[in-house]
């Protein structure tokens, strides 16, 4: 595709490339464009129709938008920002350097400039960040065919016509109706005998988890956004929820493994930048560990008449960590999935309680027969090390059931009480209650 | 709303009921149902109007369905599934015990069994296991007018009418048109004039992961599914995929913790199914982290001599530990969103050793700092670990990096490599170096 697409650029056969490119989808239009140089790039964008070169606009990386901004004159950038989606222009500017934002920002119509303003200033993350104003609105007392009518007229311009919105002369929302009812009722009908009252409405200022969860459980196309005076102010689609949904994924996995989240690609980000998204929680479970360190130190004693016993820390520790991690990780899982909630408390001790009993006998009685067969230590260092793993994964489970919740019932996000820190916390516990018994058992 | 329902199912106000249910949604409906006994649910179902009672029945939990099948006879029972969404109730066939699957199946008519059949063959996680097969097909030659006539008279039985698809004679795909697009065109141009013919769609076997993939990149409502020769057998919309996404992203961070993914969810998993989808793994590592102990084993001679070198271990391998896992868990994420590749792969251990250099100078000049000046070690001492801890942060990274995608040229899921699998060979790697460092710097 690139190789044809060079040569005819070679050759300036452009009305065969408009051809060629028109027959293709927009976003495999964009994935092109982004293979070649930035004076290419703005040959064909000129090349297309003004409207699928904005569709396809919207598509391109946030460097390549920059790039084809600063090239074109202030009239191109005009018409771009006039036939792009609303949202996508808040979007743009809100990704651009400030010399473009400039740029885009002089040649924003008065009429809009108030309204570029107030949605800027919507929280990130929240409904207002994410919603667009091209929606069909209709009134009650219209007839089925009119709307019918005003959509033909206005349809291509919006973002969706699937779901159209029943409001009010003071824009309040009253009900929903589907392009579907309408084309499958009789013209001659009233908006009001088919829309539907009980709608699914969210405000401003929600945020998008939220937002996602109600587009999970209804399986939703769209959803619309009201003021607090329940004023429809703008639409939320599926598909800006489709990449919320795998965000907060994201979000939570990094988070999970003691990375500071960033929406910067892996391959996109510098170096600086990666290092510095991992350093804080490094130093952070760094110290912690330290503490653990000191543990060994107060039985320094104990540790030097048996020396065999540091040979066991590595297996204790990780299988410790490992069990903790595991119900943490489950537990962070239900919470944001809304499966898990906080007055399930008790019950997930318990949960955990009678699992780590189950996984505890296995581990601690394979390590027992182990240790005395393969590493032929002594009955009471084979005991020390087998009822050690048995307690401290009890109490890895516990730990790890535990902490999320209470992470989420302080306000806190869960996900910071996943591996890294419950490995930390558990590894103290599996040290302390290690030597203890050591202690008593050995009777040193 | 419940405790009024009972009210009301007390007093058998069936046509109150009837009322206040048929303003709410369905999913709300479902809801409310979940809370009632069997009775009560039953006299609901039946109260409902048939269209609205098996759209809520495809929202109830697969108990509550197992019940109802359970106590309405053979005819409501055929109603049912003859009014269900071909994949909602291929679906149900699948989740059902075998006493209600013959239930079902004997209510199946003549015509349909082939096809359920052929459904029920279909790969878990299959794109023919996603498909439904109510969707609009039109032909090239008619008029929108009468496309939009068919659809008015059929749109109600299909799951989505807002994209149609053209078919030839030998019901071979050659095209789609959006409901959109026959809205706002003129009533008297042919299919053929506005349909698009580069169309997306995806084969019978694709993996589901794929198919959410081409619904991230394009933002489509639905994808058509055709068979090796090119025919349409069926439609997966965009709400089956937002599961679809969620349900992958909760693979892989169970994966990424060491546990067997499970689709059920914690609350309702036994303690027995729970132990079992963790044991594994448990174990697995178990005997890993043994090998790290005989590295401990074979320095004995080392450790007796300088007792103090054990304290710094737990730091050390937890460091590295998380060192590895953030970079496991970053190109984990990466290959899954397709934003890392494996053809990178030189391009992320270069950058994970610049990042490494960066993270490790800080940790192990903060760490022989903090040994001298708290611990008061002697200055080889501080040095041993300070260096060692360097050396395996560079370790931890690179094979964090590396390994997610070695496994997936592997054709591994990459998941594997993540916190726990890296953490254990990281932690060999630590041991070995601290010692290594010690024996040469000491001089033990």
């Amino acid at each position: 595709m690139k190789e044809q697409l060079l040569e005819l650029l070679e050759k300036k056969e452009f009305l065969h490339i408009r051809e060629l490119l028109l027959e293709m989808n927009d976003v495999n239009i964009a994935e092109v464009l982004e293979e070649l140089d930035t004076n290419n790039q703005l040959v064909i964008f000129r090349i297309l129709p003004k409207d699928t070169a904005v569709l396809v606009f919207s598509y391109l990386s946030t460097d390549t938008q920059e790039k084809i901004i600063q090239a074109i004159t202030d009239k191109e950038v005009k018409t771009l920002i006039d036939e792009l989606y609303f949202d996508d222009m808040i979007d743009l500017l809100e990704e651009m350097p400030a010399n473009i934002v400039k740029k885009i920002l002089r040649n924003v119509s008065e009429e809009e400039r108030p309204l570029v303003n107030q949605f800027l200033r919507y929280p990130e993350n929240s409904a207002g960040s994410l919603m667009t104003i091209e929606y069909v609105d209709l009134k009650r007392d219209i007839t089925v065919k009119d709307a019918l009518l005003k959509i033909k007229r206005t349809g291509l311009e919006k973002e969706t016509i699937y779901t159209c919105y029943v409001i009010d002369q003071n824009r309040k929302l009253e009900g929903i109706v589907s392009l579907r009812e309408l084309v499958v009722s009789n013209d001659e009908l009233l908006i009001s005998d088919i829309m539907t009252t009980d709608v699914v409405y969210v405000n401003t200022h929600d945020d998008q988890e939220e937002i996602a969860n109600l587009f999970k459980k209804y399986g939703f196309l769209a959803l619309p956004v009201v003021d607090t005076e329940k004023r429809l102010v703008g639409i939320i689609t599926f598909d800006d929820i489709i990449n919320v949904i795998e965000e907060e994924s994201t979000e939570d996995i990094y988070k999970m493994a003691a990375i500071v989240p960033s929406e910067e690609s892996y391959i996109d980000s510098g170096v600086l930048h990666l290092a510095k998204n991992r350093i804080t929680w490094l130093l952070f479970l760094m110290v912690s560990a330290t503490f653990t360190g000191y543990i060994i130190r107060n039985y320094e004693a104990t540790l030097s008449s048996e020396v065999i016993l540091a040979s066991f820390i590595p297996m204790l520790m990780d299988t410790a960590g490992n069990a903790g991690s595991q119900a943490s990780t489950l537990i962070i899982r239900g919470l944001s999935l809304g499966e898990v909630k906080i007055k399930d408390f008790f019950k997930i001790i318990f949960k955990e309680f009678r699992v780590s009993l189950i996984v505890g006998v296995i581990l601690s009685s394979i390590n027992l027969i182990r240790i005395m067969i393969i590493d032929k230590t002594s009955f009471s260092i084979a005991l020390t090390v087998a009822l050690s793993l048995y307690i401290t994964i009890i109490f890895a489970k516990i730990f790890g059931g535990m902490l999320p919740i209470i992470a989420s019932k302080l306000k806190l996000d869960p996900a910071i009480m996943a591996s890294p820190l419950i490995t930390t916390i558990v590894d103290a516990i599996s040290l302390l209650v290690y030597f203890q018994l050591a202690s008593l058992i050995l009777g040193i």
